[in-house]
């Protein structure tokens, strides 16, 4: 902690010349040519920074591994796994520290992963990441308390670690908006019906935007199911079924706004002139694929797996108080994707 | 290369205890209590074995570091990643290897990634996994030749690394032979129209299997677009529109298969009953959530990459030869994924 954290990139940055000649010079890379004054240049400045290209040594010198874990869940299942990866990684790269991630299944409670965090603490880590799948609240392992973590994606129930999550209220803001703005005011909300953080926040987000435009909220349109592709199907035929039907659906998710695109195909409703559709997720395989393709919001797992990390080296360097970030969690924006699945309603 | 390998699991088993446990004690982590003897077992078997908990210290004794490096492309778009992950994971930890993982954006050109390579190397990895986020043959960059490495998903041209892929001919082998049991002798293969292996291998799997059965070959029926959900719906509205149309398609992947099924709902034909699809790849997200789920075909992205942390250890411990290994490339199963897309033709 504390420790100066000096990187290749100053290195090079002192020397004058790019990260690869650093790493060529200081590794004796075989076949790679570099300028004997070149040379001289960079080890100097390798030698005035302290900087050694050889880790392991370093890491026993100063104590330091420079190796940050990242405990992620479902990484061989969503891509929203990998994106929170290289937004970490990204921002680590910066920092010249190196990512350990290593995968936790999701269990039957509100899984613990202590085990994982162990293996990780093993591998000498100087912090942890622990990411969730999706937005939820956590007991966290006790073996996290003996190394700095920030969560990504969930919160703790204790209030003692630092986390990162959606703001959740914000993007149903976004996508509910879009679609007053295009001129609806009969809106269903195909909601989860989960509880978890992002079926009440959404809610929060759809309520605000029509009371803040005086549009009547009908409670028969808030309806709710799993947040899968058939369920969604289901409640969308439903509402859609109904004499007085909505002439737009915002959908928790992407999935369950494919279940819908399948019910307005059978009832012959044209999306998006008889049917205007907001999904939630921006999972690209389904919302870039779908005819048209759907407008929806996007879940910020690149940024929250950067901001993890910037926070982590803030603390690391004693910059920043563990306490404070812990209050209450940071909020990041969900931002709208548009593609084709919002017009105006027909009978404005 | 050659050292004994010895991992925590052997301190466990040769003490009696949990992996847990050792590493507590080798730790000293605070608040777990662990009994005297129980301590004094453990620390004697890692003193027996050569095992030290301080994997810095190790590596520079050893000049091991315990470190398996992965270069992965797209790690944050597609699942496939995280499955070759996972895999590599689950191996690796078998071995007490940590991976560390980079992720490398696909270049405009056969991606050389030498920069990632040499962050890598940089890193003091042991060995290097090279995987591309789909089956082609890559010119490997120079610096890849000082590290043990293995190819995941790509052979390499110059034919000196050792490389795993997907058996595609087996895969397609696997997929027309279900549609051909079924009833069907009219197949469509929608194939992609890139020079990549799976477009030839995937066509060498569908000719195979119709010769086998003797049925007569229809070259119209073999028909090529991008490999895309709106090409694919284009080429299905093509061969749908012929009045000999074919009882069943098989299309080269699950994108393009999504496509034929909006074909499908377009022309009023049922699936299965009208018109049976099978796809390739097994994207979960299209397959399981389209209506009926789509049968389709998995590629071997988990087994690939446990394939690869097992013959870097291989060859790190000398049991294998690099040379033998490169010779040509090991090929996985793709199995067939039986979902609902299916069924017997109606005019059988």
């Amino acid at each position: 902690m504390g420790v100066k954290n000096v990187g290749i990139r100053d290195v090079a940055k002192l020397a004058g010349v790019s990260v690869t000649t650093v790493s060529h010079v200081l590794n004796d890379t075989p076949q790679m040519r570099v300028a004997p004054e070149t040379r001289a240049r960079v080890r100097e400045a390798a030698e005035t920074l302290g900087y050694g290209p050889n880790r392991a040594a370093r890491a026993l010198r100063t104590n330091r591994s420079g190796l940050i874990g990242l405990l992620s869940e479902e990484i061989a299942t969503t891509p929203h796994a990998g994106r929170i990866i290289l937004g970490a990684q990204d921002a680590a790269r910066e920092h010249d520290l190196t990512l350990v991630i290593i995968n936790a299944e999701r269990g039957p409670h509100d899984a613990a992963h202590r085990e994982e965090v162990q293996t990780l603490i093993d591998r000498q880590v100087e912090a942890v990441l622990y990411a969730t799948m999706y937005h939820r609240r956590v007991s966290l392992p006790p073996n996290l308390q003996g190394v700095p973590a920030v969560l990504i994606d969930s919160t703790d129930r204790a209030g003692i670690v630092p986390a990162v999550v959606p703001d959740e209220v914000g993007g149903a803001v976004a996508a509910v908006t879009h679609l007053v703005e295009a001129g609806h005011r009969r809106i269903a909300f195909l909601n989860n019906d989960d509880d978890v953080p992002a079926t009440h926040e959404r809610l929060v987000g759809f309520r605000q935007v029509l009371g803040e435009h005086g549009i009547p909220i009908d409670e028969s349109l808030i309806v709710q199911s799993p947040s899968e592709t058939l369920p969604g199907y289901a409640l969308a035929r439903e509402v859609l079924a109904r004499h007085d039907r909505p002439t737009a659906l915002f959908c928790y998710n992407d999935r369950m706004a494919m279940g819908a695109y399948r019910a307005a195909a059978e009832l012959g409703l044209d999306i998006p002139n008889d049917l205007s559709i907001v999904g939630f997720d921006n999972q690209e395989l389904i919302a870039a694929n779908l005819f048209p393709g759907l407008t929806t919001v996007a879940l910020p797992h690149y940024e929250m797996g950067a901001w993890a990390v910037e926070t982590l080296v803030h603390l690391l360097r004693g910059e920043a108080e563990y306490k404070l970030l812990a209050d209450k969690p940071t909020r990041l924006d969900c931002p709208l994707v548009v593609r084709g699945s919002v017009a105006a309603p027909r009978d404005r």
